[in-house]
């Protein structure tokens, strides 16, 4: 047949998207209390409120108190009740399903609900509990929401672009390896979350779905690349998220929505059976992670997932599982914090400044805990050598899946295609010349966390070097739409390949966090970042940081969060409701 | 000034050459016993024999009674008497800077001898000693050789190349990182040896030093690329060897001089330091591993280098220090070995499959042993992986440096860099389908693994695959000059990055491994290889077979040769002299 007949013959991208809209709305069936009318309540809430969560909490027609309650019981308490049995998995599925579908109309952040797949599992996981009398696994019952670029049998792997949403080639003929280990474990997948075309931009926009909005504010970003996930979590529509991250796209949502995202070490996590270049073979690894409000649930995920052993599916992987790190500091031994509060390019907004500031206090006045300058160094190059490797075709690959179903390119991606010189298509030489600088800026970032300690010649050792670094994880906190374009703070990391995990420490106020003058800037970035700063459009949104480890040491910067966490310097995970249901009968 | 004049004033290749082996030769002045009348002794030996090793034996003018005696202790033995105080540094170090210049002289495998160097800090070494009591470090006195391109402060590392001796660029302004943390342990450099031109050949053969033969029959070769490594190792001239392995450069030479020499997996030893491309870079990475004659050097070498957390300094590394693995089979639970005795492309010699069978009888016949068949895996596709990924540029870079000094382009450069149709000049696309390739042959190769054992529903694990393979390192022993060309056997484990470790099991003998006629020939190459096989041109050289495991298990690999060995099933160590000296007192 002759392409110009087939070309007519082809559905417009707006037909594909509708399509996808249509398959998404579909899924929700079912979920929705009383249907027409809630949902009208909700829009006219809308009107009034930005705060998607809080609007849930009063809309009793759409959302009813028991899947109120059930969604807010704290993760450790859900796992411990379905573990014991005095929760059946089918009634948490049937109010996480529930509650997902009502936090899609909120914010926008599902590309499709599984509540089939998720009630048939969930009735599963209840007989053989009702058998054994034991959980079927450490993850028991638990709601797990995937990013919609790694494979859920049966669905499309989209990575937010029309064209891969109509084609088989990214229909996944099986769950992605995480997807299998995590069920394994007895966690039960039920919905899928949007991620922005090209899933190349920190917020989370798609000509598929249109915005993912911010549960805090819905006039901001919910972040991205993995928005969905953050923006699903943070309206506790699921408890944990299976999210990924080149350059900050777990932990610039979760700080934006006030959740924790862990980036772990590159090849720790399989991600074979997802939509993308095989593992290893990318200079800088994409890698899956955790997303969940609730720290030990990061825990959680990490340890299932090791205690697998993926690697001997997914060679790529480094065989390590999960480590036990004890944190218990001393005189002779304090814990070292590093603190980093900018990257001498583009100072962060008032509110980040002054949270990192509380917290460097809070920390800083624990027991043998030491807090110690650790500048931030040479980010620049950084972004120059990370953006010349994480397109080497200039992003020819991705012109073409856009211009395969003619729908338009979107600001971010046109920024980051066209505004960044490292941007371009690469000879093989030029390739070989930013790897090596890579390994060049690597090093010497090796070299700058060992000199925050000493050489100790009789142990042939670096010694007192610190133990971890605080540092913003992005310029600002959600961003206006299509205005996140500075990726420094979280992309060095993984330039580095270090992990890195999103916290949440508290949330604007605008009475509080206000405007600061300003007459020198770091840079025109600065100057630029600086002036969009506005307490009346961020109030109300999280404010989160960054703990960063030297690679391969995930499980420390987790225990050393944890305890700061146990001596009270984190924010505790909200309840929906003060007066939850006590602990199981034992 | 004008090129034309600049290069008539440049040396010719032959005068850098010369001005090479002036060097090295002046290196091993004061070390040669009666001097003249003693080399004119081993020249005439020379000429009746062509096992150098029992040459120097019979030649007490030329080694001492007491040298031949201190380096034909048992390296095990010879750390106790070191670390007790019974032997002296300095003895043992003069023993063995005599017994390396000898050796240089019998299979010429040196390209400097470091006395100087050593003995002052044997000297050292014996002062702290005497002073503390104790010895400096888990390696005391041990004598450690290193290949060439490792940096050794001041010293060039030409990487078999001319232009490189006489170029400032490539002389080394400290010592490499391993060698560092080898000596702060207390061993001590007193030797660097031998490597081929361009350092990608499996013999030993430059333009500066000429051939390193084997001392086993002075007419094959030593094995390369880390050759005179294993000649001087088997001529009792080292302890611990460092040396280096891409593509089999570590065990061929091992294999070939009846010694053990691990290949570890990548990025465990640091290569900080040496003259190549920096870590991390390379699409199959060079790895640096320890060569001795003693199993239980090998280990020490990874102990003592991993405790020391190179990965501080070298990022790339990974931060996994040495594991203890206990091999304890049971009935329920045995060791299961794979075996290949071939790829089914080339048929090993009669020696290597007679010796591979009387192993796997031997070692079949322990309690709690499995031995299983593993057939190789598409070894030619791999071999066209790994040669497209060795020279990106299609060997540029190596011509370059060969017609800066004008040196001729030897045989097996010849054959790698012209015969080989993977070798090309790569577009970045021709790169990134390589770098794919790869990525799959991996993903394809751990699935055989798996498929070794069986798929656990209820551990939701691989059950009961095989804990190593054993197979040859090459088709051949010790070869022929000049006609190493299959690489596969030992290619494949670098491509792959399984930890791979050479051990010798007995000698050709001419008597024993007849010719074997066959009418079938799996390839052309098998049939060409099978013709060179004659007992009497191989006769007396070692024959020696390798242990595989996945990646990162590179310690289970050596407790299992271990396991082994603690059932009589390895080759004992050779004694020097039967009646060695005692014990220490303690």
């Amino acid at each position: 047949m002759p392409p110009k007949k087939r070309a007519r013959l082809k559905k417009t991208w707006q037909e594909i998207a509708r399509k996808a809209q249509d398959h998404r709305d579909a899924s929700l069936n079912g979920q929705l209390n009383g249907a027409d009318e809630a949902l009208e309540e909700l829009e006219h809430a809308k009107q009034r409120s930005s705060n998607a969560i809080t609007i849930t909490h009063n809309l009793p027609n759409l959302i009813s108190r028991e899947v109120l309650e059930i969604t807010g019981i704290h993760p450790c308490r859900l796992s411990t009740f379905l573990s014991a049995g005095y929760r059946k998995t089918e009634d948490v599925m049937s109010a996480f399903c529930q509650m997902a579908a009502v936090a899609q109309k909120s914010v926008n952040c599902l590309t499709e609900l599984l509540s089939s797949r998720a009630m048939v599992r969930a009735v599963e996981l209840d007989k053989q509990f009702a058998i054994t009398g034991r959980p079927v696994g450490p993850l028991h019952g638990i709601p797990v929401s995937v990013k919609s670029h790694i494979g859920v049998q049966g669905c499309q792997m989209a990575a937010g672009y029309v064209a891969w949403w109509d084609s088989r080639e990214h229909r996944a003929s099986k769950d992605a390896l995480v997807v299998q280990i995590l069920e394994r474990a007895g966690a039960i997948v039920h919905a899928r979350t949007t991620e922005p075309q090209s899933m190349m931009q920190l917020e989370c926009v798609s000509n598929l779905y249109g915005t993912t909005v911010n549960p805090h504010n819905t006039n901001l970003s919910s972040g991205g690349s993995s928005g969905g996930e953050a923006a699903l979590l943070a309206m506790r529509g699921s408890v944990i998220g299976v999210g990924s991250d080149v350059g900050g796209s777990i932990r610039v949502p979760a700080a934006a929505c006030g959740i924790y995202g862990l980036k772990p070490t590159a090849f720790r996590v399989p991600t074979t059976g997802w939509s993308s270049t095989p593992p290893g073979a990318d200079p800088i690894p994409t890698v899956i992670g955790p997303m969940s409000i609730c720290l030990d649930k990061i825990e959680d995920f990490m340890k299932t997932v090791l205690a697998a052993e993926p690697w001997k599916v997914e060679p790529a992987l480094i065989p390590l599982p999960w480590r036990d790190v004890e944190i218990n500091p001393t005189p002779e031994q304090p814990l070292r914090i590093g603190v980093a509060l900018h990257d001498n390019v583009v100072l962060p907004h008032p509110p980040i400044l002054e949270a990192m500031q509380k917290f460097i206090d809070k920390i800083g006045a624990l027991p043998n805990v030491e807090v110690v300058k650790f500048p931030l160094y040479k980010f620049d190059e950084a972004w120059a050598i990370a953006s010349s490797l994480y397109f080497t075709d200039g992003g020819a690959a991705d012109r073409k899946v856009m211009e395969e179903s003619e729908e338009p390119m979107l600001p971010l991606v046109r920024w980051m295609l066209e505004e960044n010189p490292g941007v371009k298509n690469l000879t093989r030489e030029e390739l070989e010349y930013w790897l090596e600088e890579r390994e060049e800026y690597r090093l010497e970032y090796a070299e700058r966390w060992n000199q925050t300690g000493f050489w100790d010649e009789a142990e042939g050792q670096w010694s007192n070097t610190v133990d971890a670094l605080i540092c913003p994880v992005a310029p600002g906190v959600a961003s206006i739409h299509n205005t996140a374009k500075y990726w420094a703070y979280s992309a060095v990391w993984n330039l580095l390949d270090y992990p890195a995990l999103a916290f949440p420490l508290r949330n604007v106020d605008k009475n509080r966090d206000l405007v600061e003058h300003r007459d020198d800037f770091l840079s025109p970035q600065d100057q630029a970042h600086w002036e969009l700063y506005d307490p009346e459009v961020f109030h109300g949104v999280p404010v989160g940081l960054q703990i960063v480890g030297r690679r391969l040491e995930d499980e420390k910067i987790v225990a050393i969060l944890n305890h700061f966490r146990s001596h009270e310097c984190l924010l505790v995970v909200p309840q929906f409701y003060e007066h939850e249901e006590g602990t199981p009968s034992s």
